[in-house]
């Protein structure tokens, strides 16, 4: 048992405080904000400070931040610590996963302050996830494993038909509930939890029986199409079952502020079963 | 058609010309050499200086060096540009792969100047790729996307068997010479390439024949336990046809230089057909 409490928990009382499953999703473009590393920071931070409110985390895409080099990762400190400060959790998404000895690296680069989660690609398997798990379960902090993508290239590999029937992601969905089996909280929510994207919502209520105590966090609502409406069985009537990023649809949004609380309530609807 | 010559050519160059095709990985490990950029440069450097001559190129993961913050990108950059300069082809370990807007993204952090290559991970599927490859192909550079991983867990998701009874590998195999037909150069060697580890060579003939145009890259060889000795199939008989990489049994070997040309002769004797 770690004093501090584990990420689960900790999430279940973010949502109950912010009454919010909204995670800003941070893609600072520069096709749409203009280049470098200061302009990503302005951006962003204004962005927090309207819609954050509105929302329980944000979700710092790191791909917009490494293509600004070394500035783009001080760039990512600030804003990620910015969103602390303001109360919000922090999920790197980052969808590493490299052999074990590179994930100790990488855990040592992700698994630490102001990052509360990291995102991780499962295909390099169960030695590849587990310096993650140890880091972050003796820290308090969370891992959300992809499991089914919200992008239409999901379909080429994860929707692959194994022997005995089931989808590729299913085989992935089984093992991440074997990865959480350890750390799941109080509030019955583990410390690994999936991604699963809104844009195929039939696969919801499936993934849900697989990994009953795992948190969704769930991608691709707004400008990839997704609907707040379509994500109830995500939850199956746990308000803490699931947290819904939206990126472009907030942060391009003409009111930023607008946008983000009328998700939250969208989501807050489908939420309590 | 681009002006300058397309990656397959230039590895098939590069390989005759330095008689190699041993990549030294470099995994600055902070439990070795001690903590801080400034000793990743200098370890890396000399590692350069002493092994490169037998080397065709190395492969900087980029964990190691994310690790260290900004300070880790800059020598990122600073040790990768030492490579080049040294004649050698430089392949960023990234492991990369999110959705297609996000992978415009990656692709301006890791196809550019100082590396040649990149790394994928391919769960996303086609779209996830496709930034990728048109940021590669428009400026001469390659693709090594993950295959069949060296490490142990690579059976738990790699290996699973598909309705039609070939593994899930396989199906990430077809898709990679798909992805690679349109770069396919005068040596018969296209851009995109795949990497298969050397710690299951009993799927190296199959997969070479799932892929006869791609460039193989062969991690797991020394630290990991897989030998030179059982690479034969993966040339096919094409001294350019795979590269061989290792990290820990050439950086933390008492005499570098010996262990890598030690490497690049034992290769070299399997490569020819």
């Amino acid at each position: 048992m770690s004093a501090s409490p584990g990420f689960g928990d900790r999430v279940a009382r973010a949502v109950e405080v912010r009454a919010s499953q909204v995670v800003l999703g941070l893609d600072p473009d520069p096709a749409r904000i203009g280049d470098g590393a200061d302009r990503a920071i302005a951006f962003c931070e204004r962005v927090i400070d309207l819609a954050g409110p509105a929302c329980v985390a944000v979700k710092p895409q790191l791909a917009w931040f490494e293509r600004l080099g070394a500035a783009g990762w001080d760039a990512l400190e600030r804003v990620s610590s910015h969103a602390a400060d303001c109360g919000l959790l922090v999920i790197a998404d980052a969808k590493r996963g490299d052999v074990d000895v590179t994930g100790r690296a990488y855990a040592q680069a992700l698994v630490r302050s102001p990052f509360d989660a990291v995102t991780l690609n499962p295909m390099l398997g169960g030695d590849a996830v587990a310096p993650f798990l140890d880091a972050a379960r003796a820290t308090g902090r969370g891992l959300f494993v992809l499991v089914r993508t919200s992008n239409p290239g999901a379909r080429d590999l994860q929707d692959l038909v194994l022997e005995d029937g089931a989808p590729w992601h299913e085989a992935v969905a089984r093992l991440v509930a074997t990865w959480g089996a350890g750390g799941v909280g109080a509030d019955g929510i583990s410390d690994v939890g999936a991604v699963v994207g809104a844009t195929a919502p039939q696969h919801l209520a499936r993934l849900r029986s697989l990994m009953p105590d795992q948190l969704f966090l769930i991608p691709g609502v707004g400008a990839q199409g997704g609907r707040p409406e379509d994500l109830g069985p995500a939850f199956a009537g746990n308000r803490a079952g699931a947290l819904v990023a939206a990126s472009r649809s907030i942060l391009y949004a003409d009111d930023p502020r607008t946008a983000a609380e009328q998700l939250r309530s969208a989501v807050w609807a489908v939420s309590g079963g």
